[in-house]
């Protein structure tokens, strides 16, 4: 069940501390904590717990379909994004699918798990990650029947604009491809709503597009993503898999505030804007690193001095600091190290813990 | 997403009312609903939703070996005890399976989503759908690998005690057949500690024991199930095709302040048999229907005046009175219908609004 970054949980037992005395920037949470405003919703559900959630989500779906400018038939709601990252491929059991890499490791393994054989389209370093189109499109010539494509990437921060994923869209619906953009990090831009591929979904039914709650609401403990597609018959198909009742009613009943929380939102961005911009400052006096300039809100950082990533970790980790060891990332090595944006002092204790390990 | 009991959403917005003017008498919760103390935990808990929950459940594991007398790595925890009745069949990939039926209708689906055939051993109305263990060993020869048996059995209510399961868990060993035993509503019965299947685990490692936190501590919308196996390598098998972070961090940190309200659970085990034998006696009363002796909190009722259970729903609703109609399970008609038992005025309510419906 491990490999993922926000493990706090055994790095505190191994240090003897308690989870809290460790500053994570292992798992990719908006700086800003969640609204101080859910704490009343979930007070004042307390009495609603003794009720299975809505199995439908009529209201949830409402909120979120809302909040996308779009219907709720062509939402459906998960655990997490998680759960849809491996419901999608359940459901669709495409025969062959094709990932674009480095990035989040659950994608491969849930195609793995639903029977899919799948390969992974390698983004080069010496390309600082970015995406080839034109490569990529050649690609897709081989045979595969669904494409996942995270959007920002995790863990690289780079950002594929709507011109680009229309050409993909074009081209794998003429193909015959489903493609899935996971976008569970796309409300940390400015201009998001102006470059969600949801613009595309109505226009190519054979777009999914898959959002998280739970890194921008900074919301992880409550488990809540959903997905977007037109097409009503692949909807339907994924509904037929999925299992009752995966969203708690908490989750439920807390989407509706979060998404009208307008001055938590926009503030969260300049938030974001602001330390990414300092943090970036700070790490680029440190010598014996270079990082990827991130849309997102984390940093890819590879080390130069030759010290591996586990050996950096373990040293932060003296200093009560936890970062992404991002060695196991496929395309990736033990040079490189995943960090987010986290408060000021946070950001400075990084920079400063990171100077010494390094220096 | 829908079939199951307790959608009171859609109710209530066909009858223009809010859910909790329903009397729920659809799905199986505890009457005393959840311990008052939970809410403390839950408003407590607040700060911790901005972590990933610990995706080892290590805290959670213990609380539940613990209360279950075993160890913690014997311990599978699930999203309701739904995710893991969807779980070990992908993860087994049994190629045939026996249900013990009528029963949940999520194992079928769940067997046939996993890609395993299933076949249903049908207890007999007449018998009182008391099983024929005889009759199930001879049928258990027949090349399966998995079987599912409900104890106590939804919609049914009867218990097979533990000499006969022990007697299918032994004739399973010798067959190989994995025997996953749901004991969803077990801890309503007096004597449980006494009759679980998870006494047998040690000895038989291919039995699977179910639980649900659901239905004894009144929580559905919070989710929280859990399996025991003391086959170390089946549960690994399985958590190699679990979902991370699937409990949500509320559900992980109330399972040990639940388990631990021995003052609670031992008032929900009596006030149960006390409401139980009331409403029983009442229902012996009205006449036009018959009831089946049931050994958990819910109760099956036939309807013998010819009034199918689609109807009798509905003119309930008129009272705000929400049953389960039983008719769409395998082996029952449109004569059944299930109730929960709920406190004293809701169940004498529902006998008087049924009496009114019947006569």
């Amino acid at each position: 069940m491990a490999g993922h970054g926000g493990d706090i949980y055994r790095r505190a037992m191994d240090l003897g501390i308690s989870p809290e005395e460790i500053i994570d920037f292992s798992s990719n949470i908006n700086l800003l904590g969640p609204p101080e405003s859910l704490k009343g919703i979930l007070n004042g559900s307390f009495g609603l717990i003794k009720n299975y959630p809505d199995p439908e989500y009529s209201e949830l779906r409402k909120s979120l379909a809302h909040f996308n400018r779009t219907e709720p038939l062509n939402i459906i709601p998960g655990n997490g994004a998680t759960e849809l990252i491996h419901l999608v491929p359940r459901a669709l059991k495409p025969a062959r699918a094709l990932i674009v890499a480095p990035t989040f490791s659950e994608y491969a393994k849930a195609l793995s798990q639903a029977g899919t054989e799948s390969e992974h389209f390698m983004l080069r370093e010496e390309d600082n990650f970015r995406i080839d189109i034109d490569s990529l499109i050649r690609e897709m010539d081989r045979g595969y029947r669904f494409m996942i494509i995270c959007n920002p990437n995790n863990p690289t921060g780079n950002f594929i604009g709507l011109p680009e994923i229309e050409r993909i869209a074009a081209r794998a619906r003429e193909l015959d491809i489903t493609v899935m953009v996971d976008e569970s990090f796309i409300e940390f831009m400015d201009n998001w709503r102006e470059s969600t591929s949801a613009l595309l979904a109505e226009k190519y039914p054979n777009l999914i597009v898959l959002r998280s709650m739970t890194k921008f609401f900074a919301i992880p403990g409550l488990r809540l993503g959903y997905l977007i597609s037109h097409d009503r018959g692949m909807i339907k198909k994924i509904i037929s898999m999925k299992e009752p009742w995966t969203v708690n009613i908490f989750a439920d009943l807390s989407a509706g505030l979060l998404l009208n929380e307008a001055n938590y939102i926009k503030e969260s961005v300049l938030a974001l804007n602001r330390e990414r911009e300092i943090l970036c400052s700070e790490l680029g006096r440190i010598k014996g690193i270079k990082f990827f300039h991130p849309e997102a809100n984390f940093i890819l950082i590879k080390i130069l001095t030759g010290m591996t990533s586990a050996a950096l970790k373990e040293k932060l980790l003296g200093h009560r600091i936890l970062i992404r060891d991002a060695s196991n990332f496929r395309y990736l090595d033990s040079s490189f190290v995943r960090i987010a944006v986290r408060r000021r002092d946070d950001n400075m204790a990084l920079v400063a813990a990171m100077g010494k390990c390094l220096g």
